[in-house]
């Protein structure tokens, strides 16, 4: 395994970020307050370049190693990110992805300036397809997580929720974040254990797709099983990153999951209070805390609404079902 | 008429508003610069208090006269933003409100403590209304957008834009915003005048509603014809205010109208490319500039997005048309 990233590779990440990434506000509302008893407090990286936190971890990675090409393969929110920021450097990019992604991701990536290859995620492994891609010409290939550059950059996330809450004169008791592979987790684990050793870390999954809940209880990397669904298409990893687990499972409190049901609910929850378009899967760490699955009463507690790239006609059907 | 408020007005509500009303970002987004070919920034007030810009002249008005009560009418921001003032200032308050209002505007409205007294639009006058409940209880009205002490809190947004586009070492070529009454455009107009003398300010309005544009042209304030409809409920003011025309009418630009279609085109376009929530009134702005009824080609334009309450069920059916 390689050396997993540390708090200064975090703040390096953020000094390549500043200027390039939007520094996300810290949101409250009012009422939402007022239902949990306690102080919520939103970092919408679904108004970060791409809509999603993924930009972050790529752009770091692709200014570091400035290869002459990049080959990434992603369900969409990495897959934007790596264009994003590939074009922004100017270094050709290859995306591979399923041919099931939602439209609006495929779209985007490819109005980004990267080219796209579709896979059979029924036949062919998406790994293999960019090993086989970069291979051929040369490319280097960005993990959208078990990724050292990644993940600290990913954690610039937690600098800024830190930051901001000084700014407030206060710390997190609590920080929930949307975990799929756990990269995000780990780079905002690197910072909070660092400068809020006190604050709890915890990991939100969709129910069905929770390896990492299982994996922090027993200790060893668990798979899903197979077989289940879930509308939260940016948090399907088969188990957590060998690198990101390396991480997750000394720096994070716990892990939870949602339905859903719950999930949707979240998702016109941040339509009505806070005006925000939230994917699913970057709705799951809302849905936790609107849940009650943890005591929020009278403490400060962050949630992560990590992406925001969601189709049109789920997000109308979510709207009206509510 | 009572003396128009100046930019030294702004600067003192924006001294009150500090640490209370929210710094609102601005926001961009590569694929609409590039679909544009200038430089396109998002003023998004969906994201301050009550998801309107209509929180700010509120507060400056109530923390500025501190009145033992307080009553408004509004079709639904300008109730929220009230509502929200008063209760942070312990102020009771009585919101006048049509019967016919977007039930979140409503319901949100009770939530943040006010008593709601609705009227019937077609029977009586909002104002009559009002006026009644101040004289039997002794409230102080503060009314939408023909206030002084309004106009000048509206300001604080155009001091922001010009704040933090200075921050990037540049200066907006063009402001849109949209416009009802005209408070939010007649303090954003007290800014630029001062600061960006060179800066284009045009008002933006739905067809059938486009008074201003019309008054502008006409050099005195002509009132809509009865009749029409539009999807945009926060801007069906009758005509201009007094307060607001006299300082619109030597500070603004033009006037712009846009249909109810290319409204629905800007709420998807903010959904997609932004993941904001923007209400019908609030999305004329960026209405106008997607539908090119201006050349924005190598400018920097600042949009103002000045509101998110829309029901869920109206956003819905917009997002499942496109």
């Amino acid at each position: 395994m390689v050396e997993p990233p540390a708090l200064r590779d975090v703040l390096a990440a953020a000094r390549r970020l500043h200027g390039v990434a939007r520094h996300t506000p810290l949101l409250s509302d009012p009422l939402l307050d007022r239902r949990l008893g306690g102080r919520l407090l939103v970092k919408p990286e679904v108004l970060q370049l791409t809509g999603s936190f993924k930009f972050r971890g790529a752009y770091n990675a692709l200014a570091t190693l400035r290869p002459p090409r990049v080959v990434a393969w992603s369900s969409g929110n990495h897959a934007q990110g790596v264009a994003l920021a590939a074009s922004l450097l100017g270094i050709p990019a290859t995306i591979v992805m399923p041919a099931t992604a939602p439209e609006i991701k495929r779209r985007t990536t490819e109005a980004l300036g990267a080219e796209v290859v579709l896979y059979d995620p029924a036949r062919e492994r998406r790994e293999e397809v960019g090993a086989e891609i970069a291979r051929r010409t040369g490319a280097v290939i960005v993990r959208p997580y078990d990724e050292p550059l990644v993940i600290a950059g990913q954690g610039t996330v937690g600098l800024e929720i830190v930051r901001d809450l000084l700014a407030r004169s206060t710390l997190p008791d609590l920080v929930l974040v949307p975990c799929g592979g756990g990269g995000l987790t780990a780079g905002i684990g690197l910072v909070l254990r660092a400068l809020v050793p006190h604050g709890e870390l915890w990991t939100v999954e969709p129910e069905g797709f929770d390896d990492t809940r299982r994996s922090l209880e027993a200790g060893v990397r668990l798979r899903n099983e197979p077989g289940r669904t879930s509308i939260c298409d940016a948090l399907l990893a088969p188990e957590p990153g060998e690198l990101t687990f390396a991480l997750n499972r000394t720096q994070v409190t716990g892990g939870l999951a949602v339905s859903d049901a719950e999930v949707e609910e979240a998702m016109r929850t941040a339509f009505d209070r806070l005006k925000l378009v939230v994917e699913p899967g970057g709705a799951v760490a809302l849905a936790a805390v609107l849940a009650g699955k943890l005591d929020v009463a009278g403490r400060t507690v962050v949630v992560v609404l990590s992406g925001g790239n969601v189709d049109r006609t789920l997000a109308a059907r979510v709207l009206a079902a509510g």
